[in-house]
């Protein structure tokens, strides 16, 4: 499996352009751009808390479930590899993240077509909640009644949930036993670089003893207490998010910009093709993210994350 | 599985004493008292080099060896936990690091008695060099013939031969590609906060992308860039391992000092046993590792690692 697929490797881009990695404007990439406030001064000499006690009561408590659901990963990509190792049967409404293709044997429902197509018994179900690429919100009322019925697993990957003021699937566990929830912080705490991802479920899995960092574990820690960060994180990233939807619009590239509720837009070309958009902007040291590699979508589909208002005007200039 | 067995956990040693973590005097954690150079100060927003290629790079100089034979985990737990999925059958020189009994069908070999016995054929067989929790080095020449005919793969843990001026098995690659040589860098580096581990070796293992957070990848590089921390290790860790020789010799309390390669010593006790003896000793603060639940071990064995003379002032008052 290409390594590379996910996008986001600014290292390459940047060294073929003859560019350090830090002067790459970097649209390709969902982490918010906004930081929470940490700084950190951390003893890293003795082993972590094997039962990471301190992290997992701040998600908890962040969540508002209790702690004993929380099961830590080193990343929601460690999660996810961990997850689709036990369920050899997976369906996964696509277009979806691209590393859960990694499961043994896959079965793809088009969600843009067919969401209500009955999945598998008995397999694990994926669903992204907003979805990527696109950051559509589904309410899942009607897909828990068929996921029930089919005995599914349901894993429901909220990575981008932090982003909008929608509902949770934390909800269900109640009364489904067979959830799994996926939560990632590297998005909406701006840390792709911090391994820290964790399930809510009751369904727990096998693990290596110490699995994150005391860096990482601290700085999580840190970033959960910085009570100011949600709300000014959620204010600036609305208002930019209406600069990036208004500069998309007026370029003039584009046939459709997806409805988000996440922290980027999908847009569809109007004659270019992704790769031809990538390069052209490429030449100004810009990278977006060109979504040929997602199932049912083809290569005039791109994706451009929120960033901030000087990004946002360099992109502004560039586009015309 | 009892996730506190490895001993180490300082945390709930200290809640039972109503002690702060910092407040223990650790005899039981073999990680490295003297400590690198190292200041961090990195942007974790982008994404880790998914190659982690400046790390690699690093690891390559230190040992020697192509960065092509590298792979890196998060930490070497990571790797012992995604080797032993891999090979069913598992043939550990006992006594070993508990982990390795996560395997799912295992065999020991007791090494202080019956070390030329065969293993099964085509087994993964894994040894200890210097050994845990003895310290013991061993000659590999006359058990690599064995593993060869036996067509095993073989992983040998060098977790604690920075310790040491010893001969690595990396030079056995060139001649047997079912090899896989196991480095931490936890142990000599001091930081079992920070999560890398890798393996050298022509064998490669599936593994999440971004395993390793960029503050550790960057702890790491800069450790290794302390040019004069080694030689400065080497120097005080001989010195205070001489001295705790000394300490325990001269309690009494001991039949048996293990010749030790290693930053530790594993000791048997005269009358006492490990339980009554590290009861003892954590009214002081000061906490041991009982190993007795190590294989081919019984309750008089503990084991002290090598501490600063501060801490082993106080371990020689305590003692008496």
């Amino acid at each position: 499996m290409n390594r590379l697929i996910h996008g986001g490797n600014i290292y390459s881009f940047a060294r073929k352009l003859h560019l350090k990695p830090s002067d790459i404007i970097d649209f390709s990439s969902n982490i918010n751009f906004v930081t929470p406030k940490v700084k950190l001064n951390i003893d890293v000499c003795p082993y972590p808390d094997p039962n990471y006690s301190r992290l997992k009561k701040a998600i908890a408590k962040k969540f508002n479930i209790s702690a004993s659901l929380i099961q830590l990963f080193n990343g929601a990509s460690d999660a996810i590899f961990n997850i689709l190792q036990r369920y050899k049967n997976a369906v996964l409404y696509a277009p979806i993240y691209l590393e859960y293709k990694r499961a043994q044997r896959i079965h793809m429902i088009n969600r843009f077509e067919n969401i209500y197509e009955l999945p598998k018994k008995d397999a694990l179900v994926v669903f992204a909640n907003p979805a990527t690429p696109d950051g559509t919100y589904y309410n899942l009322d009607d897909l828990f009644e068929i996921w029930y019925k089919q005995n599914n697993t349901v894993l429901i990957d909220e990575s981008f949930l932090d982003f909008c003021s929608k509902k949770s699937a934390i909800d269900y566990i109640a009364q489904y036993d067979k959830l799994i929830i996926l939560k990632s912080f590297s998005k909406f705490y701006a840390c792709a670089g911090v391994r820290v991802g964790c399930t809510i479920s009751k369904i727990k899995f096998d693990t290596p003893i110490w699995n994150i960092s005391s860096f990482d574990e601290n700085y999580i820690l840190q970033a959960l207490n910085d009570s100011k960060f949600s709300l000014k994180s959620t204010q600036v990233n609305e208002k930019n998010k209406k600069m990036l939807c208004e500069i998309l619009k007026e370029s003039n590239l584009f046939t459709t910009i997806f409805e988000s509720c996440a922290n980027f837009y999908l847009a569809k070309l109007k004659n270019l093709t992704a790769f031809s958009l990538q390069r052209k902007l490429s030449e100004f040291g810009i990278l977006i993210r060109n979504c040929s590699n997602f199932d049912f979508l083809d290569e005039s589909f791109v994706r451009f994350a929120v960033k901030s208002k000087k990004d946002l005007k360099i992109l502004k200039k560039t586009l015309k």
